[in-house]
């Protein structure tokens, strides 16, 4: 939809990447030669970014044809044909970099989230992400956790309220801080507040707060805090969850898990683009 | 030096994430309230992007101190201070998160880096990275690699000449490519050959490739091409590179040895801001 | 705080009455030239935007200075000195009327907001912005309702879930649109329903949702919505209301009163900014 | 014709509404949906501002269709149909706000600059626009000036000359002023004086003075002024002028009357957009 | 005044010529190493420009010191000193070229200008400028033209009106040009008509003509328009006019006389700086 | 291909150029109008930025057509047909001084380029650009010298290496600069030392430059560097040369000639646009 301004993201990557001009392109392919390609998977995977992948191309030559062979949210299989491209060689060649390098990361985000999803299939508990994301892509980086299966968290500092430590003091408690929020905010936006113990915890479910994030409890404190809050809040589990220790916690029946490491550390899936040349003339 | 770059990248990062305002620290936290912080190691590692994070702050408060307690490229153990912060206390909530999705990321590579090229000091081979970098974040990526201790290789399509499998086609063969593009780049750039087998590797160095790049090639191909190379060339082994086979790929006596997961599929580095209130008044 | 976003919106609107040179001051006032001046309330109101009038200034000449006699928020009678502003002559008449037109309207929405505030002062209802700004303004103006003292609506599209007529067509219902949407939007915004009708608002209430926007209803309609609800959902008005019915409104019971005119109708208030030259040389 | 400035425009618009995403819309709206819609007057008024609002939809879908009934200039009665829509039910959901947004104020500015030329037909004045406009769309307000059927003044401080109090007292008088300002403009421009009675306008007569502006005068001065100009200048009488007065302001033989008010306080004209959702397919 | 406007410019040309890093003297100068420079003309010729040369020092390092020994205007020498600069040897090294490129071309016009002007000194006609510039840089330009000692055009075609041949035809006249246009533009505009010969220059002058361009005319036709006109209109000669031919036009009795060639193709004027390191420690 | 970079450097021109109306052409010229024209050659030279001129006309309107009769490179007399183009009036003449503005510039370089390389037709030596560019305009004018057929230097400070006397100074010597800095750099990049003298020359070559600039050299000395260097280096002359000394020190055997003026210097090659109106309808 709003393509405009995922192109501004692309266009800063190609002129980060093409500069001034690409010296070995420019110079041996002529300029109405035209390819053929594929991008494969060279490992298993869930695919995210394949829009942003052909905008890369069609922004760099309208005439390029970018065939999306799955969707975003597809699984696939390493040797797995994702796209067919035709078009002019010089960008194909041009894109090539850049549009993987979208491609991989958003997979990779959607990968490791389809994965960590899977382990606590049919649990009530929802993974989300955070905003440990890479700066200036974040737009991308939610959409490919979406993509992976999990949910969104607030973008940013503007469409969400967490109220933690630092605030609370400032506020003089947790109740003063949630009251004078509550007055000050769009009555669309629900309030969140962040407890380290089950004393913040009463006091965040007396004070009203929509939901509690619990951070870095123990699963015994947070089996309590689930049986205290009795649904009075939405409760957020968060604090070094890991495949390790994901499916004891969504056990003990928090609404939501929250995990940074989706973002800030998931591996890019890999994947390449194979070209053929002489992909016959435009005309 | 020309922060103005790196101060867009910044302020973007910031728009992404305060957007219009942050509902909760504009609304708890009085506008000249004061703290001190410190931004705390909680993995070991090597660090990277102190100036950036430095910035983070300063552009949202020029009035924030932040005294740097290591450097770039230093290692440092979990629990180590990095960084005392003091200042407003809206400015250290609202650019904490931006601050250290960068410096984390960007400690993440340098921590990669360094690793790896510990697993082969004192061989002549060096580790230099690729173009498989972030879209939007490659000016810092590159940097990390440097804080970590490795190489950059060239930047982008603008700075080197990497003569692949579709130019040398297009041009009608290897000699053909590397003549062609000789007549017309700066005389300060140097080209650099794909190959992917000894005949083609003996085919760039007839053609006077500056720099070849072993694509692929198992361990016993690759000592082959430096016997047959023989210092007329400077050699680059690329793909599938890791911890685990570096060694016996620096032992082959290359040049260089590129890996594009130092800036793909880096973790990041596990850092925290702890900020403590009440740090007085400006005056 | 971010203020770099703020200082675009100013930028824009200097390059814009800038153009490539002041033609009149450029070549009549000498450089160095000093003035002092006030800004004057030319009308009884309610201040908004005192601080984007400073930057206005001090982004032509950081030298400027401009104390602040009220802040925003306050209410001033006509004649009354706003602000005394001291500096280079030049940087005074050129950032002149950009001040004075953000600020003007600024206050302008201010004080309409102000005095319908105080028409339903001590009822449980809250009046409330909408999307209606001006295009390019939205946080100067928001930010305006804040000072005149009413609370704002969700921001845009990306802050709030308001499911509408054809939201519900599309989706077959107002329970399947509310529950479609929970699944997919983040855990930390609530949702509201648009409903023409008593039978709408029943449909909206047992679907769950959290807001209901009772669009254009006669005043018994609403009382009657209010009894229904009974507090399980908060409630808006909207649509028509303005000086001569909002009381009537508020006394329905709706928690809050949404008023479009806030921002796309309300005059500007009239205020001057009067200079003497000579304020003596900067040493 | 430079359409490209108006996106700009448009563009920053549509970012500060949508953000990263209609959490509606595009939770709710099938991405192939269709719709078809009518822009409806609510208000009697004058149009201006159809191709801004057909661009914002376009920008957001090209294949948008988007039928004017009738032409910026063109007056319309409440429930008057304005335009007919067809295309992808989310674009015109997406874009409806913004355009309506920029619709109704330039129409609202159309509309009042229509009934205050009506007010002086037949009088040899012309009404004429000043530099008070919102900040960042004066090239649209302008633009709804002249779809009312007045003219403009100077679009900003590059394009005309204006001398006013401080420019007259830094120059040591009306005839240095002019005659410095002669010498150093582009002869392209004429001058302009602001004069506040006949004293000086006396002077900037003898000054050689384009076009005099006379400040705040009451009717009888301003007679006064005609006779004592007889045609040797441009008279533009300036200063609270408004529907009650500006009869008696044309009849003093003025040729330009400047209102500010046009721009910075006309109200919105109320305008909606209705749509039918299942308009077919787009094949 | 408006330097963020000029920074813009100056930013773009430092990242153009930096990119995203000076290889060299990031590697071989220390970061807090400090230099002593002399910028120095190598030519005779008129200086325009320092204010722009200085920023672009200071964008790169606020610390960075630039004492001006002359102004901007200022007939030089070969050999004469015009800038000292201390400060930060990274900052001077990169910031140089830059700095040079914007020096040089801006004095080369006020050169070639001054000498233009100096050939008709004490007659009444003035040298204009046209819009020949260089893209992107017309406001350096134009300014450097002044420093020169000439007068400038209208900027753009927003500033003044020029009527040509094709509006002419398109119009059905000279007469129904410049009427149409006179009721539709700010009336702080002239109007200027193009004409090649005298039939045309006549129907100018019945048209009301605020300015006539003669265009390609020889001395002999422009002295009979010159009589023609008797001052009822300014006049310009423009075309083919340079140092051979500009004396005899000046005596034509015309107003301005215009010349591309001051913007499109004036040499630069040789400069350089030269730099003394070990210019002591900041503190 | 990446022509949303070159596409940004149009509509800065474009938007310098029309500012907020082009009020001539939008009062005279009707909406539908339409024309036909061509560009033509005023004098011999070598053509360069065709497409630059196209994309200007195109991005006014998208339905102008722009055929080219010649190509980049090609050279034409006075009088040729360059280009001919049909379409919308308005944009013909809106479009007219830019698109001149940018082909003219860039026909100039392409064409002083040209006649300094047939001046040493037959010689090794190649003719190289200079970093000495119209600041914003690199891109463009380093096509130009390509298009007249000489070669590029590096394009910035980015994608060379070049050691000067303070280099070599803070480095401590040569050999010392030279190491430091091949062990920095990407191994892509060769390196440049600037050298005065025969001693500094003989040091450059046993540190292993890559390339010396031999500055300002007579042509005897430059004669036995040549021969001292004996190919163990790319030789580059630079410094005051020009059409008079071009040939003799060719033939010295340097490799290649560096020349500012190609970029600084080049005057502008005279074209014009001739429109006949009445093209005939679109349809």
């Amino acid at each position: 939809m709003d393509d405009f301004r995922i192109d501004e993201i692309i266009k800063r990557a190609l002129e980060e990447d093409i500069g001034y001009r690409d010296l070995t392109t420019e110079n041996l392919i002529p300029e109405d030669h035209r390819s053929r390609g594929m991008i494969l998977a060279k490992q298993d995977g869930v695919i995210a970014g394949l829009e942003v992948a052909r905008r890369t191309f069609t922004l760099l030559d309208a005439g390029v044809s970018f065939t999306q062979l799955v969707n975003d949210g597809d699984r696939v299989k390493s040797g797995d044909r994702l796209v067919e491209l035709v078009g002019n060689t010089r960008a194909l060649l041009m894109g090539e970099r850049v549009a993987l390098n979208f491609l991989q990361r958003m997979s990779g985000i959607a990968t490791r989230t389809y994965r960590l999803k899977e382990l606590i299939r049919g649990e009530k508990a929802e993974i989300v992400d955070t905003r440990k994301t890479t700066p200036g892509l974040r737009i991308l980086e939610k959409y490919a956790v979406r993509a992976g299966g999990a949910r969104n968290h607030r973008f940013g500092l503007f469409d969400g309220v967490m109220i933690k430590d630092n605030h609370i003091r400032a506020a003089g408690g947790i109740s003063q801080a949630v009251k004078a929020v509550r007055q000050r905010i769009p009555h669309t936006i629900k309030i969140e507040v962040e407890v380290e113990d089950l004393d913040m915890l009463r006091e965040a479910l007396e004070a009203g707060a929509d939901i509690i994030l619990l951070d870095n409890m123990d699963v015994t404190t947070m089996k309590r805090a689930v049986e205290m809050t009795a649904g009075r809040a939405l409760l957020e589990a968060s604090g070094g969850i890991n495949e390790h220790n994901l499916v004891e916690v969504a056990r003990t029946g928090v609404d939501y898990i929250s995990i940074g490491a989706l973002t800030h550390s998931s591996p890019a899936l890999d994947l390449s683009l194979e070209l053929v040349t002489d992909a016959g003339c435009r005309a």
